[in-house]
């Protein structure tokens, strides 16, 4: 048989992962890993997990198949947590999904076809950039005027696209804490960019993972509390545990529906043990305390490594303090390359993620991403003078090198 | 916003699964459902399993992301059960799934494009058809003559699909006790079938679900173990809980590589706590005893079944008995409609899946498929003498409307 026959077309748009081809390196012995978004291991309730796993396998149905849609209390109870990011749902518009990695896979299948276009941020999630490759999509970031998406680059973008006659099946943000950029959408933006994909007919896709985890200043509401027919991706891996691989999409009436039927092509149900274990937890735990706990204590990393950044690193690296979530953008003085770094950094004993990891178009080669969520302080202290080094030699041989002799 | 530029092209293949719809009226109090095809209640381990999750969930790294491939371990315990089947496999060749239906969606992705032409039996597994219909692939029932699967049928589709101008991206079977028909394909069946795929060049993929739970006959080696080449899918739904949502795919190793970067595409990681609890209690437990008395616990309900039909059929009714798994595929006396029945069964208390679940093509009405897994034996007389009345009584009109008068 012909191996060149044996794949389908389209399973060559499956890419590796910059990040999973790191993890390797980046958990060898002595490395001080700022590349993975891993939340803390203080931050996973283990022994509460463990008692309610225990508690709800021994339960009738647990471990039977469940439905398609997902279990309805824990729809409920997903609509009160995200009754805190303002959003007013229905929990028969929610599907529960294999992490909202999952959600994003079904919304993609439902809304987008091979070939289409599809917005993202400037940079965008890794992840949801693999997600589109293997649909056979076309990204198109949308350029960053330094407050993020704005309605008018978005209009020129989707413009563009549908005069070459490619279809755009949506906008895809992170409006709060982006990963990687650490950028929140301001609430002028947030309206700008509704009015403006209502206007031209786009339909948004939002990924909220980090909204809850704010560190300073006063919450945002989501887009979709200002619009119903945003289809919005949610997830308890950063507010519980990856672990359950628990997240779930909201979707307008009819969009859900196509992603019922989207899940059950795909897996036939979520784990019922899963899910019941997710919903004891939010009915019987006091889970905005330990939300409350986590924002103190991604809040103390976050001012270790600025703090840690603003001492140690050479003049020209420049980067945004995120107001929430896991991730700060470093941008690198001129001549540093983030890939060519890399492995004089693994050497030095940290890693990080290129910058190129976020971008579809090969852009991105002067940032990297840095996560503060998983290693502790002193560890994120040392992994940033490691990286300052670095980056300073870096950029010096890159002066060095541009100096006529 | 016109709703109907919404929706990808391809979403219009999703649809709804026949026996996924019947659930609801299955459910209803006093209906006997012979449709489901769950394990019974008295199968699930949830004691030893509550005890296990309890365990595992509290180990370090049991609540963060897991790799893409699966948990290392898991694996190779995974390559320990398949040698119960004749399979030689290397761990690393194996892709930890959610259920072996995500294994099946991930392996169409990776083989087969929109439009492709793809093999199954007839009748053939909902689920996979479901999966096949959200890929835009077109079925080809190969024509079962009684033994199943035949290599000249094979070769004769493929040759027809081929000189139409179409890809025929693999073989799905279910070569043991198969879902809904029952049918073990023979040794020799076996044999024939893969030198044929060989000779044609046609990727087989095997999904093996039931394989440990032959309740008489001597065990037949799978395919995959004749043939490295085969695509290998399995379950841990049947021998120890669908709730946990672990199944797996092996596969060779240029084809793993895809499935890989598939799953990481479609959900990032498995569940590390399903996979941890999956791997404890095959490590720790007598598994194979569990086995050992699913397959009493089956054997009886089957009896009762077989008993039951033997005794309460209308003459015209057929079906074989299978040796194993849990399903039976009766075949209808003349007249009787397996969906027009539904409604009149459903009322008197018996609920079952018409046969045209199972086909692509709009067959299977003359059909209807019975589970004997989840109800006790005493539900199951009970279902099958309400289910005798119903089919009798169809028979008879049919007869009385084609009497002249």
């Amino acid at each position: 048989m012909d191996p060149s026959a044996r794949f389908s077309n389209r399973s060559a748009g499956l890419r590796a992962s910059e990040i999973r081809a790191l993890f390797a390196v980046a958990s060898r012995p002595g490395v001080v890993s700022l590349a993975g978004g891993m939340p803390a291991a203080e931050a996973l309730p283990g022994q509460v997990l463990a008692r309610i796993l225990g508690e709800v396998a021994a339960q009738p149905g647990a471990l039977q198949y469940a439905t398609g849609q997902g279990d309805p209390v824990l729809r409920e109870l997903i609509c009160t947590v995200m009754a805190h990011e303002g959003v007013v749902a229905d929990a028969d518009d929610v599907v529960v999904t294999t992490g909202a990695q999952q959600a994003l896979d079904l919304v993609t299948a439902v809304l987008a076809d091979p070939g289409d276009v599809v917005l993202a941020e400037s940079p965008s999630y890794v992840g949801a950039l693999a997600t589109f490759s293997a649909h056979g999509l076309q990204v198109r970031h949308v350029p960053d005027d330094g407050g993020g998406l704005s309605g008018p680059a978005i209009a020129e973008l989707v413009g563009r696209a549908r005069g070459a006659g490619r279809r755009v099946a949506f906008l895809y943000t992170v409006p709060n804490f982006a990963n990687p950029s650490g950028v929140t959408l301001s609430a002028s933006r947030r309206a700008e960019v509704l009015a403006m994909c209502d206007r031209i007919g786009l339909q948004v896709v939002e990924d909220n993972p980090y909204g809850l985890l704010r560190l300073e200043g006063e919450p945002l509401p989501s887009l979709r509390a200002s619009d119903p027919g945003v289809v919005y991706l949610g997830s308890f891996s950063k507010i519980l545990a990856p672990g359950l691989r628990v997240g779930w999409a909201l979707a307008p009436p009819e969009v859900t529906g196509r992603l019922v039927l989207a899940a059950e092509a795909a897996m036939l149900c979520h784990s019922g043990t899963a899910q019941l274990a997710v919903a004891r937890y939010l009915a019987d735990e006091p889970w905005t305390d330990h939300v409350k706990a986590l924002r103190e204590l991604y809040w103390e990393r976050r001012q270790t490594m600025v703090g840690a950044l603003s001492t140690l690193m050479p003049r020209g690296t420049r980067w945004r303090v995120p107001e929430g979530g896991f991730f700060l953008w470093l941008s690198l003085p001129e001549g540093a390359r983030a890939k060519e770094m890399l492995p004089r950094a693994i050497r030095e004993g940290v890693a990080y993620v290129p910058g190129t990891g976020f971008f579809a178009n090969g852009a991105g080669d002067d940032h990297l991403r840095l996560s503060y969520s998983y290693p502790e302080p002193a560890a994120i202290t040392l992994g940033v003078r490691r990286l300052a080094r670095v980056v300073r030699e870096a950029a010096d041989t890159d002066r060095t090198r541009r100096t006529p002799s």
